[in-house]
């Protein structure tokens, strides 16, 4: 999903990553969609960066920024733990020793952006976590993730590439249908109503977690291209800022914006399930250094809905 | 070395480990002795773990207990990229992965203890580094053991073994001969002088570092095999307890035990590499959860000395 609007981001703002991109090679499992009206040469790819040769193959053209999305989903890294450590790790160490023995060939050293997950934390938590607690993931997809941040910063201290991962936090209000990830619910509760349609919440409105809307998410990897990376030192890997926030309040801010018939669709469903998977995710941080480092994200939850308004629903709130 | 003295402890009280071990099988790149008198049936093999197919065959005989100290050392990997990432973590990984697939074919967790090293954490640091700071390596040797300590937590979380990783911190006085580790001075500052022989400090007295003595390192890896794993929860890398102390406290211990002639043999030698390699070391933690799990140390430079005069030196001082 990120990925797409990342696309899109620069298929209609080509200069956007601070100079005119002239290229782009879309990789995915499934074949990607190019969108519509791109004005650079794009080519789309179906193909795994987990199978050997795959990566080498797409290195040599010698990208100048590689954005690495691809992974798979918590879930299904904790169902199945060889898939999961395959296209987790194994994919991302792949690509990342392409990168270098294209380099060794001849001078090569792309900016890469990594896409890592605050599911590196594991709890007990403090009450805000600060950008030099440890990784200690309870997942085998947040253990995942931890590795390849550690890979990243050494292959760039090693000057392989030029690398940054960026943790993003829970990515609200994720457009599409209410999937099953335990995390859907902090989406659902907002985009159902807004289209005029049911919702459950199955946890109580004093659960708190951390946010960005997806136009910041993509805003992250934007900046994380651009930025002058001389500012960063060794410790490549950055906790995105967000908006902590409880459920409760994000309630509030669908009321303020679409009224209390909207909010009325929310239909209090408590699931225990849910509520004990929740209760292990962290629920603030204090990103500073990615704030000092000039990435910026929603402070209210007022801004996360305005902009699905905008960016999904052409401006107009559904009633049903 | 430690893994030798570790074997020893076992040769000479079959005991140590809580219940009576009854077979050993020894295993380096390199032939490893079996120690003299050794009362339980030992076995030693020439083996590289870090060779597909290797760790499988060493797992089929399901030990209870696997301790994994094979590595290359800090400037080793650092030096040839490829053979730190086959050892260090390819090695690991293939140990751990041998012992999930003995676990698939009949039920088998056997209790595994890692070696790993205070090199998993990078400057800057705070004045002392608690059990909950981030691990940002400087090295790829500290990578290496940062990422095996994420897959150590993740296969133990999944019931795989019952690990613990050890972060040892630099052993002293390690025995032997001088050698060209940045970090060997520290040992060879006491161990020289205190064989009657010269020894350089190519430092400041004002140089602050992290130690524990060989007979310490045996009894943390002895501890974590017999130890009640219950109580740690998740977070299976432990920081071990030290001794956090100056240049110059060694050498007035030194003076203390052996006197003023004895001291008289370390040659001041200032050398601008090693300083500049010292100066991004760790110099002081706060090993609260080791040392509430029953881990110990020595408290002052006297016991680390008069231990290495006990193991090493028969109880003997020689004055050239």
């Amino acid at each position: 999903m990120i990925g797409r609007k990342l696309v899109e981001k620069i298929a209609a703002d080509p200069g956007a990553l601070g100079y005119d991109v002239t290229a782009m090679t879309l990789v995915d499992v499934v074949l990607p969609p190019v969108p519509a009206g791109l004005s650079v040469v794009a080519s789309a790819l179906a193909l795994d960066v987990s199978d050997p040769g795959v990566a080498a193959g797409l290195v040599a053209s010698r990208p100048d920024v590689i954005f690495h999305l691809a992974a798979i989903v918590s879930g299904e890294a904790e169902a199945d733990f060889d898939l999961g450590y395959k296209v987790n790790l194994d994919g991302t160490r792949f690509l990342f020793e392409a990168i270098r023995q294209e380099g060794l060939r001849a001078p090569y050293a792309p900016r890469v952006i990594f896409a890592s997950s605050i599911a590196v934390f594991g709890e007990p938590f403090p009450e805000k976590i600060g950008d030099t607690f440890f990784t200690t993931p309870l997942t085998s997809y947040g253990t995942q993730k931890a590795i390849c941040e550690l890979l990243l910063a050494d292959y760039t201290r090693k000057g392989v590439f030029d690398g940054i991962g960026i943790r993003l936090p829970t990515i609200c209000i994720r457009p599409g249908t209410p999937n099953k990830a335990a995390s859907g619910f902090f989406s659902n509760i907002l985009r159902e109503p807004l289209a005029g349609k049911e919702a459950v919440l199955p946890v109580d409105e004093s659960v708190r977690h951390w946010f960005a809307s997806p136009r910041s998410a993509v805003g992250f990897f934007v900046h994380a291209a651009r930025m002058d990376t001389a500012r960063i030192g060794p410790r490549r890997n950055l906790t995105m800022p967000g908006l902590s926030a409880l459920v409760g309040e994000e309630i509030e801010a669908l009321g303020r914006i679409a009224g209390p018939k909207t909010v009325a669709l929310i239909r209090r469903e408590p699931d225990p399930v849910i509520r004990r998977i929740v209760a292990g995710w962290a629920t603030d941080f204090d990103a500073q250094r990615a704030s000092e480092l000039g990435f910026t994200a929603e402070s209210t939850f007022d801004e996360i809905i305005r902009i699905h308004i905008e960016d999904e629903l052409q401006g107009r709130i559904g009633h049903g």
